[in-house]
């Protein structure tokens, strides 16, 4: 598809757009009202193989923050995920499904705890700040739950370790993973979290200052053009190798975490209260029907996910594909999906009724794909 | 800007995008996470002309439905609007600003009332499903709140009467001015509104089952086809000049009702409770310190407005542009945008910072436009 995307203040340009566009953005998609770089001009496969060997500067400001600040919001946090925050530190990064009455998941956002009685929620796409507000409200908590000017950008590939300590010296070393350190940058504080959404190493900078967005981005791009640096995005392929969901793609409000494998971010304590618990233990008692996995499957290279492909087994419904595309490393297109208990089985072949109107066979995998 | 849109499952079709891709959609937005058709590759000025002359069929899937049903879905719709509904009847379209504690707009849906207790919200870009399903939980509520498989489909112009008859007989003719009825299409009713985002007149239907959506556009394109229709989309000379505004263009959660001209949407009754009315109050007693207006300005046709542009008066901040567009049948650039209350007058000479870098000299009107 080559449909162009329509201009309007409503679609939020970010702090690092100028310098996006000035370096040739060809592709945007929108997450949270915000535009979110999706290519310049290279392919997908250029993209992917740079971002494994060089280093890539992502604007993800898309990555909204909802601040919650007051006495209650350690309270709210809690009730609005079955992740235990109780034990959390300040300076950490919790990534944390939140779930509805129903346990069926809100979204996934990582949330960063700056104190006792303020958290950042870095949410996937969809309006956290209107739930958020709205439970507050609804429970009378002293709480103020805001979206603040805060726009990340993420530093990603296997050399931004070394550009990071050129721009933020050795100290950026000391920030383990998913943990954060406040560094300066011409004199103000920026938060600086060792996390992003690939497998290939790198930081996320919370810049909270949209004035500084230009000179942080150009700090970063003219140390790193001794790196090979490039403008780049979150890879398609990568995430899909590297198991990285996507709400609004592998999962929705219409699944609960233990079908998408976050059994390990749920925890059931009896002294331990949030929404959607006693519907979330249902399913663990029962144990769920479906579960997100990888598939792999052949012919051409197949066009992009538009809407969920079906999955077939024996002329049976065994689940859907909601993200593929062909990998040049495995030599074979890769996707992320949802398959029936019966058929979820590593190794299960299965017929994908692909967007383009072929059937091509797969193989169920485990995530990450090897 | 000729980025294109990269396509996910995130991004979600509709019942009708087979349709608008072959017929050569050119351009989408985003709205609630679903793909807004915007252009057909004709000029906005072409679609202009053919939407005052003509009729158009306009794929508004993107106003999703938040259902709210059961016993207290009428309370729940009352506390999240300062429009008074309790004397609403059962087949009004009512347009309602959602407000937060503090005044801020939320959403501002038409309000169908299809039931003593149910109604549906047929929204603008927010995730108002959240809101509601929060604060019905919040405040233990006994009410669904979903998002229903209903996917609106516009037909707008003034041959939208003659077309409509065509397809569903002359009862749509009974159809009042924001109220519905449910007429039926291949033996399956549905429910029709007279009302649309345009000032052409026609109707809003809302296709509540996917699987007719190919076969509902046809009747309509084919039938159409004598009165000259067209594929189309909500027109931005059109809503501009008729004062249609536009939730995170126009105004955002930052805005109060009383600034953007809804007054005569909130009810001040002391009998009547909704989130916000004390904050709503104030600003009332006080006065809005600004204004939304028309802007005319000069110059060469502008670009898109893809950041608010600034306007000043006599080198001093008065306001700015949220949508701004050449007017071919007024003969200069049109836009949309907040003043400053001491530069609200209509006749004020503004200067308009326009986004190609220009200064241009403009006027602020009332809305709409003449």
């Amino acid at each position: 598809m080559t449909t162009r995307l329509a201009v309007s203040r409503r679609l939020r340009s970010t702090p690092y757009t100028p310098r996006v566009e000035a370096l040739g953005v060809s592709d945007y998609s929108i997450v949270n009202h915000t535009v979110l770089p999706k290519g310049f001009g290279r392919s997908v496969e250029e993209d992917y193989w740079h971002l494994r060997e060089h280093v890539q500067l992502w604007d993800v400001s898309c990555q909204r923050q909802v601040e919650l600040r007051g006495p209650d919001a350690a309270t709210l946090a809690q009730l609005m995920t079955p992740r235990d925050l109780r034990s959390a530190d300040v300076g950490q990064c919790l990534y944390a499904p939140l779930i509805d009455q129903n346990a069926g998941l809100i979204n996934d956002p990582v949330i960063l705890k700056l104190a006792q009685d303020h958290f950042w929620l870095s949410i996937a796409d969809s309006d956290v700040l209107l739930w958020a507000k709205a439970l507050a409200l609804g429970k009378s908590f002293t709480v103020d739950v805001i979206e603040p000017d805060v726009s990340p950008l993420a530093v990603q590939g296997p050399k931004a370790d070394v550009l990071m300590e050129r721009v933020f010296g050795t100290e950026v070393h000391d920030i383990k993973f998913f943990r954060f350190k406040y560094l300066d940058f011409e004199n103000h504080p920026l938060l600086i979290a060792r996390s992003g959404y690939s497998k290939q190493g790198g930081y996320e900078i919370y810049l909270n200052d949209s004035s500084l967005g230009l000179a942080l981005w150009d700090a970063l791009f003219d140390a790193g053009a001794e790196f090979n640096i490039a403008p780049g995005s979150p890879n398609i392929i990568e995430r899909v190798e590297g198991g990285l969901l996507s709400y609004g793609n592998e999962f929705t409000l219409s699944n609960n975490p233990l079908e998408c494998g976050f059994e390990s971010y749920c925890c059931f304590d009896a002294d331990l209260n949030y929404i959607g618990k006693d519907a979330l233990l249902k399913v663990k008692s029962d144990g769920p029907v479906q579960h997100i996995r990888g598939i792999k499957f052949d012919g051409d290279k197949c066009p992009p996910c538009a809407s969920v492909w079906p999955l077939h087994v024996s002329g049976k419904t065994a689940g859907h594909i909601s993200t593929a595309i062909w990998s040049p490393r495995l030599n074979c297109n890769v996707a992320l999906g949802m398959l029936n208990r019966a058929y979820w089985a590593p190794g299960q072949e299965v017929v994908v009724q692909c967007g383009d109107g072929t059937q091509r066979l797969g193989e169920v995998t485990l995530l990450p794909m090897d």
